[in-house]
């Protein structure tokens, strides 16, 4: 890690908590924190026209992405954009329709267009990169920033399947019949990821972070060998920032994510935090994991909540606070305020009684 | 159990499984064995009209529990019903939109409705144990019938929010503003679910299924609180048949399930049966846990994927092949036939070479 980076933060509780080094209270920051639920946001995101143009537009980008932290005193920034990025600099042409998820108008599906597939020039990426450098700027050491990308295993499931899907049909049609298929584009997105994450390390990322959103449907034998064995491999390639490994319905295989060179691992909010904290054993950092639809409850019901997660992780350095998932649209802003605040206050008293304890 | 049932059956390999009694290969039978996969399941369905009429006309939902079993040497048949009878015979009002999932005309939401909630006179459950009747008659012992329910949290999830959802807000926003309405109708599906599954047996059902299919959904402290503390209540007054119960995405809770008094533990296709044989331990039963998905491959790679199966449970008694969840509408037939045939004849090999196993 890059001292110098940490040393110009006002506020590095993150990076400290990635390194599992002790913090004044848990740190905390939301998965799509710049997001719909902000009246603020849907106002830059009409102005661009489109969710696409928005996070192709870096000054816009930029934007959105402190948006939040106006708000709340969060305590990381993550970069505006998408976890498709990649392949649609690789030519397959993402669209998003109103109200429904990505979609590839050139799914990947044919031998001879998978064998030619290579990864992407990294100039196409660059809007990405401007908006990591313009977010640093304007944050100007507030926080930390956080860059990421979707997991070679999950950008192979849009890319195959053209689309989101319940049961990912095709490309397990892909990995059952045509094994070789699926490991070669598993592979260029592997060494596709790593170049992009390091280049938004350059411009200005303090850490990165990988969405694995769909390893979880994979049987339990095929985890490893399709989706943590390729981030294995980016993590061996990320340079000077630490980097956080987040699968959804990641329970089956949370031991191997610990060994597999990430800082950190994102938990959902099914899974069961002090078994983890005693899985990850100090040796690596944990974040999560509220259920996001807990913020449509009362705001002192949100405080519960939000207390009950911090007891469930305890106070030893090593946790920061998330949701288990992405925030929801509908979500109200008072509950992300009250919960913010009670992350903090409640952390805090937690760290001031924890040397009393045994 | 009642033994004599039991010596009427030609085939009780699922029973013995089970007890954890040995036998001579693994039994299988698949979740939604009776359905659109098959083309004659489609013809009777058009003949009723629709998936509801079918289901509340006996003659021909008997006729559909059988139809699997007359292409495939399955080792149960499982009564063709719908989890969700109970809200319906409540009031509620189920429905199905073509293409849609079910739907509640009626959900249950205001604290008036929800306090004065009672289980449903069994006589409007009559044309389920009706068809567990005839199917028990038409099947006159060739395989043990399997009788089921949805678990009381997933009736609740559909009864509360009035259809399928991705969060389950407005349950979840229940749980955490009113906990006790949530609980009472939780009370009252247990009862009820109970009453229905005792009838079901009654009527003949071998064995009864919880389909637990939402309780994967919960954060991970709430699965004990709101979905396992119910299912234990409704296993403890079974009586004269062994119980099966699934949650999907149920890993963080294996262990408290195989403790809850059921006989048998599912497992969706992310769990990982050598732990899971482990932690069961000899002492519970366990079933699954094919992907669905992975029927869309050719012939010789669903047999590859089932001897997997097979190696990862091992021969010990107990285990019960299905898939991880219900067979998918466009599955192939042909897949099905090749899965039945190398499940019997890869878990025959088993146990002939297991003696000389260490």
């Amino acid at each position: 890690m890059e001292v110098h980076r940490q040393a110009h933060l006002k506020n590095d509780s993150l990076l400290k908590a990635l390194a599992l080094q002790p913090t004044p209270h848990t740190p905390i920051w939301l998965m799509r924190q710049a997001g719909r639920y902000l009246p603020e946001y849907n106002k830059t995101r009409a102005k661009a026209g489109s969710f696409l143009a928005l996070a192709k537009t870096p000054a816009l980008a930029a934007e959105v992405t402190l948006q939040p932290l106006e708000r709340f005193p969060l305590d990381a920034a993550i970069v505006f954009s998408d976890i498709l990025t990649i392949p649609d600099a690789m030519g397959l042409g993402l669209a998003f329709a109103e109200g429904e998820g990505p979609r590839f108008e050139r799914p990947l599906r044919g031998e001879k267009e998978i064998l030619s597939l290579e990864k992407p020039d990294l100039s196409r990426l660059q809007y990405v990169f401007d908006a990591v450098r313009e977010s640093k700027r304007a944050l100007s050491g507030r926080v930390p920033l956080i860059g990421f990308s979707g997991s070679p295993f999950t950008l192979a499931c849009y890319m195959v399947e053209g689309s989101g899907s319940d049961d990912w049909r095709t490309l397990k049609a892909m990995r059952h019949a045509r094994t070789d298929l699926l490991h070669r584009i598993l592979e260029v997105n592997a060494r596709a990821v790593a170049d992009y994450l390091n280049a938004q390390i350059e411009a200005g990322a303090d850490a990165v972070m990988l969405f694995d959103t769909w390893g979880g449907t994979l049987a339990h034998d095929d985890y490893e060998t399709f989706s943590l064995s390729y981030s294995r491999k980016i993590f061996e390639n990320i340079k000077g920032a630490p980097t956080i490994l987040f699968t959804k319905g990641g329970n089956p295989w949370l031991g191997a994510m610990m060994q597999s060179g990430c800082a950190a691992v994102g938990l959902d909010w099914t899974s069961d935090a002090r078994a983890a904290r005693k899985l990850a054993g100090g040796r690596v950092a944990l974040q999560g994991n509220l259920d996001p639809v807990a913020l449509f409850a009362p705001p002192e019901r949100v405080r519960d909540a939000a207390r009950k997660v911090l007891e469930s992780f305890g106070p030893a350095p090593g946790h920061i606070f998330n949701l288990g998932h992405g925030i929801l649209p509908q979500t109200p802003v008072e509950s992300v305020a009250a919960l913010v605040e009670e992350v903090h206050a409640y952390s805090a008293r937690q760290r001031a009684q924890a040397p009393a304890r045994p």
